[in-house]
């Protein structure tokens, strides 16, 4: 069974996840906190990032663009159902938006996030920095905005079809959801996809987590939030 | 003709344009500072971000990401030559290596030193930050020291075959390189990779490059520097 070394509330880690489930394929999930920087894990990843997918027989694949490519590669069921289109061009717009989430939500919202309220709690004496959460609440605004832009038109975030780039940014939501940092009040066509997509039966597989000692917010698990 | 929105020092258009060189592919570039965010770049990309790959009877291919999919779709001679490996796993590496550049040494080196360096010089009243040059600085030779360790044992960065990941880090030491910051005495291994790489044929393309008012370090144009 591949075995995936990840970090529960890690948006990189939940796509990877995602795409697994999606595929029907059972991974081993190996839960570690990559800020620690364990020996084990800078051997494996100097870069100290998950996720990182283990497979008998083959060198580990690193990071998320190796292992979103690694999966779409071994465990697609096929060019034309799976999570990158089957057309040039449809790919590119697929990249384009995971881009977006990957690099733009990433480093403007969630990696502060997760920073501040993840990392920094489960170090000793650090205290969460309201002034940069307050700065990552203001640019989730705009990026949801976007977003709303982009579902007013469309029925996935690329297009008519679903593809991996929904998963990325489900991956995202999902996290900052589970902290309690989303406004569905104001995402009136954003919540109409998410909706959509938690419903799935790939999606359960994140809707179960729970971080000890802290609850996911009110509506994370439920389908009808 | 393809044509290519960039701008001449940002790495991610430079990356792009090797590729285009490498595969003799004859590219209308079209120089844009993405920082003005002038409306008709908004229209086609609201990151205001470089390259945008733009052809007749196509959609555009907008971010690093896609465009470095698109060409490799539409223009790779074939998968055994090109510069994706054939093997899932070769391609995995070379995916590490490209989030290394792409996300790490760009987040951690070039974005500041083209912000302070360029994008400031363009800016009326803006000056560099030399504290942030200086970060900047003390973290590329962190990002070398891995660098010089992979040559050590690797002709090219993923191993014994040229990809997309030796293009990526060329784009960006070779921006970094007319700019005058990457110091090549304390790094051998990977100077001997870059000889390598900047005599290729579509280097030219790259090393012709001036930047108004700025001429490039010295060495930056020589292939014995």
């Amino acid at each position: 069974m591949p075995k995936l070394l990840q970090h529960r509330l890690d948006p990189a880690s939940r796509l990877a996840r995602l795409m697994f489930a999606e595929y029907g394929i059972a991974v081993d999930l190996e839960e570690i906190k990559p800020w620690t920087r364990e020996p084990q894990l800078l051997e494996l990843n100097p870069a100290a990032t998950v996720p990182i997918l283990i497979e008998e027989g083959e060198p580990p694949a690193v990071g998320v663009l190796a292992v979103v490519h690694t999966i779409e590669d071994r465990y697609s069921p096929s060019a034309v159902v799976g999570l990158f289109p089957a057309q040039s061009r449809d790919r590119a717009e697929m990249w384009r938006l995971c881009e977006w989430v990957l690099m733009k939500l990433n480093d403007e919202v969630t990696r502060y996030v997760i920073e501040e309220k993840i990392v920094k709690r489960d170090k000793r004496g650090a205290t969460p920095d309201p002034a940069v959460l307050r700065v990552a609440k203001a640019n989730l605004v705009e990026h949801m905005l976007y977003f709303n832009w982009l579902f007013a038109t469309r029925h996935w975030i690329g297009g008519e079809t679903m593809t991996l780039a929904d998963f990325a940014l489900a991956a995202h939501l999902s996290a900052l959801d589970y902290l309690g940092d989303v406004d569905w009040e104001q995402a009136v066509e954003t919540r109409q996809w998410y909706a959509r997509i938690k419903s799935r039966p790939a999606f359960r597989t994140l809707l179960n987590d729970r971080v000890g000692g802290m609850p996911p917010h009110a509506g994370y698990a439920d389908l009808d939030f």
